[in-house]
């Protein structure tokens, strides 16, 4: 790209101008209609899902990248499909835009979101691009899945070992990274580079299912409850809870962290970063106990059985060596958008 | 509605006690989880738009109260699948919303839009509620159709007859009126109330499909070509034309109009509303000629066949009664939202 170009403004080119460059990021079979046609496999239902993320509130470009930006709000959506128990259609973009910005910065934007849909073999299908004081992006993700394999949080039942895929706090603890470098200095290059990566580029859990389908099969009677983890590990495990009319009891040593946070940030810190940092994406699901075993041992990487769904409404934070008391957990450390 | 209440602001609430509040414009039974799921036909495809709306740009406290602002972005999403031939299956909605905005405002745009849906026998099935300094309104509609019945912009060929269902030029008269009242002295009031309803409720025309699959049935052989006017009639023609490799030839006294133009407007102004206006939601389709006369019979209410699809690729506006030359149609003054 040559210098003049990188800093070609959107007003520059106009809408017509915006839409014809963006369009070497879609296939081009659903270009040049009202809608986007998709074709769904037979005996699926169709799961959609939506987000709007807007500059200074969901992104800054202090800590992201355009191409981070895309890689997350893409991710997110798909997150949101895998823990549904579907696998992706495709998704449509929406993007409020101010005159002023870069056409560079909306390509790359554009290019973060491809690279992620690639990874999971899906794409843009549709999209619309407006002017607009504040740089927002809308992202309606369908996916498809069998009926017989939709995962609701409503399905938990007294008994169900609760399977965490993968770490948490690691987002959480790379956006620290970001914002404060300095805070880094007890960590290895390599640790560094990890968190600060789990931030950017997180992975939507959508390589679980397979397992999960492979497992339950010969056994399987129950609808798998579950949610992803991306407001907090604490605050799906509280949902599920909620919504299936249930409680829960964790072993506070059975949660999984990052390697690095053993020499790094107190047990509390490590704690309160996994419990309530969010964005980890990873699912959380609530299976009966013979076969969460077998699941968490073909998933690997920190997939543990984090506690048990009991009966009553609160979820208990326990630790089995006694160092620490037991901890009802709560949402009042979540996040409130609106909050002042 | 007390008067408390009615000033209550969304950050008073929060997220969630505004996600609580607009539920009970959704079916109970896709709330709760991470993404909604819907059954499809079999056999069918799916067909997804999205539209993104912001305020000051898209609608404005000043001519559109927040049902008009609703049902407006419902109905140009609703049209977008009508224009593909599709039936709508549910529409998401991410709305960005400063804090200061009224709750009650918030209630009004989703009445609005809950309006629109169950006029057309549909449902909000998802969303996002987030913070933003402009309130921005992200919809996403999903229908579906018989892939032998997807209308295609593509799909027009010499010979064909262009069909437009209803009148256009209402809704840009019906702007015209709310912004300059005064304009409208000569207007009977029921003339006045019909241009302004016909720019706060427009009527996306999935009736249409019914009517088209109807006619077409028994001689159904190649595919229908079309797409909504939402840009404007002139917009809707060139881009067939432009899609389809071919041009077209149209008649001007063929044109419908809203019966209230005849004294109301010069013929060039009425004229300028009519190709250019926009937002009238009506279907362009093109069609064998044999076709197209009982099509446009059955349709009634202004439907008209416009003019034929020529070889070339101008579209030409022509009077039978040579009162005006022959004047090419052409998209600049069509409207860039990145313009200066």
């Amino acid at each position: 790209m040559n210098s003049e170009l990188s800093y070609q403004q959107v007003k520059d080119i106009g809408e017509q101008g915006l839409l014809e460059r963006l369009q070497r990021f879609c296939p081009p079979e659903i270009i040049g209609d009202d809608a986007a046609v998709l074709v769904t496999a037979p005996e699926q239902s169709l799961v959609v899902t939506t987000d709007v993320l807007v500059d200074g509130v969901h992104f800054s470009n202090v800590t992201t990248s355009p191409e981070d930006a895309g890689w997350r709000a893409a991710a997110a959506n798909l997150s949101d499909l895998a823990a549904m128990g579907a696998f992706p259609l495709g998704i449509t973009v929406g993007l409020g835009l101010p005159g002023e910005i870069r056409v560079s910065w909306v390509e790359r934007l554009y290019q973060g979101i491809t690279e992620c849909l690639q990874k999971y073999n899906t794409s843009i299908v549709g999209g619309d691009v407006v002017r607009s004081p504040v740089t927002t992006l809308a992202i309606t993700a369908f996916g498809q899945v069998n009926p017989s394999q939709i995962i609701r949080r409503s399905a938990a039942v007294v008994g169900d070992a609760i399977v965490v895929t993968g770490v948490h706090g690691a987002s959480r603890a790379g956006l620290k990274l970001l914002l404060h470098p300095e805070l880094g200095q007890k960590l290895k290059d390599a640790e560094r580079t990890a968190l600060i990566l789990a931030h950017q580029r997180p992975q939507p859990r959508l390589d679980v299912l397979p397992v999960l389908w492979k497992i339950l099969t010969p056994n399987f009677q129950l609808p798998v409850a579950g949610m992803d983890s991306s407001d907090g590990l604490a605050d799906a495990i509280i949902q599920i809870c909620r919504v299936s009319g249930v409680g829960a009891m964790l072993e506070r040593r059975q949660i999984s962290l990052p390697a690095a946070f053993d020499h790094w940030l107190t047990q509390e810190q490590a704690l309160e970063y996994a419990l309530y940092g969010g964005e980890d994406f990873e699912l959380v699901l609530c299976l009966p106990q013979e076969l969460a075993s077998a699941f968490v041992q073909y998933l690997g990487q920190g997939a543990a059985i984090v506690g048990r769904i009991v009966p009553g409404s609160t979820v208990i934070l326990h630790d089995e060596q006694k160092e620490f008391p037991d901890q009802v957990l709560s949402l009042s450390q979540g996040f409130q958008h609106f909050g002042q």
